[in-house]
């Protein structure tokens, strides 16, 4: 399996702290050392680290660990490959434009014999079931839309299709157009928000704190999804099987359940 | 404007020592300081590291600079910004998936009043002329074959569309799906094959040379494509304005002109 990180907030923050965790778990801490990717929305813009050496030692994770990049919406991957070869073209996430923005989707889990019919406009370039249900629900969103349609509207139709493939086996994914990040769980997803009054944070995964009061304003808001939860001294909601939700601005704004 | 460096080879081959050179043209040799990106395909997969930084002085340019990473396509850009803000959409190289590749695209020069009607299949997320004209092509190229044709009839399809674009301005680009690599001449685009017996080089922008020989085997060949040469003591050859030139595994395989 793999491990999921997303983090969607109101004001461009950066994700070392969170992934600098995160990233033990590529080889150290945890088995997911089959490459790891991070996808970076930067206004319409969104640029992309990934590699298939293993995040705990990859000069590359180490630059983005090191290295503050500061962005509204984060969907981070650490793999452990059960379906589709170590190579970079099987590496999370994976990225595609529609309607005139980048789509960012990561995945944890497994879809059995999933062979969707792809008409040709999205193509999985791996082999991968992650990327075969990225482009299946990419097309059918562009079938159902010529254009972007309201965030309702869309988290129907993301409703609708993931229900289905969610019935082929385990399917938590992380989503994002860069406005909005979408979660959804099958198994494992854990959130949590933060926002005013700001506390210290410990991480699980090795012996670095934070201390956010240092660092934000009170009106900043960030929430962070995580497969399993980065801090030991704080508060995380574990996300429900089955359930689907949707953060803007570092807040829940739909949440719905198949 | 801007400068196009790109590498086609028959064995994977890293950049180091052409992109030390043609980065300081990103803000301290040379004036293109509004960004700057590069892609490197790795079998299938490709990853792109990008910037809005100078490449002279980016934190994201000193890791490529510096960790070898072994391609036999990359495609690198370095911007002056005329149509479009600097923001990372409008950074290039660009890059889309086609027929279950990923294709790559790096433009220099202007197309003015460039408004190519697009079907929706790939639309440009910034706002650059340049992403325009490479949504253009991929929909011409799509519109014309359901799945990859020969390397022929692809060059053919290119050919005439990117005739067409010429005509509106400065139509200088690379283009890549990790097989191919494609350089079509508007104005200034030069290229040389390095092969055995291999030789010395020494950077034109700075003071650092490297001797071929040391590091390669007589089997390797190499083409380096840049908007203007890198190096000062190796013969490159002008590619003509209106000719387009197919690299495949470092070597020449089509050439025309419209």
């Amino acid at each position: 399996m793999c491990q999921l990180l997303g983090m969607n907030c109101n004001v461009p923050t950066d994700i070392c702290f969170s992934f600098e965790g995160f990233a033990r778990r590529g080889g150290e801490t945890d088995e997911h050392k089959d490459g790891w990717g991070i996808a970076f929305f930067e206004g319409k813009g969104c640029r992309t680290f990934m590699d298939v050496q293993p995040s705990a030692d990859s000069v590359v994770s180490d630059l983005v660990k090191h290295y503050p990049i500061h962005s509204m919406n984060v969907i981070a991957h650490i793999r452990k490959a059960s379906v589709g070869a170590v190579r970079l073209e099987n590496t999370h996430p994976f990225k595609r434009e529609l309607w005139g923005e980048y789509w960012v989707f990561a995945h944890n889990g497994d879809l059995f014999d999933y062979e969707p019919v792809l008409n040709g406009c999205f193509q999985p370039v791996g082999t991968t079931d992650s990327e075969r249900a990225f482009c299946a629900l990419l097309q059918h969103l562009r079938e159902r839309f010529a254009e972007r349609p309201s965030i309702e509207a869309l988290c129907e139709a993301i409703r609708d299709k993931a229900g289905q493939i969610a019935q082929l086996g385990t399917f938590n994914f992380l989503l994002s157009n860069g406005e909005i990040l979408i979660a959804h769980c099958s198994t494992d997803l854990h959130y949590l928000i933060r926002q005013h009054p700001f506390d210290k944070a410990e991480l699980k995964d090795l012996d670095v704190s934070v201390d956010f009061k240092q660092v934000t304003t009170p009106q900043d808001r960030v929430a962070v999804i995580a497969t399993e939860p980065l801090t030991a001294n704080e508060t995380w909601t574990r996300i429900e099987p089955g359930q689907c939700m949707i953060f803007r601005n570092g807040a829940v704004v739909e949440c719905f359940k198949n």
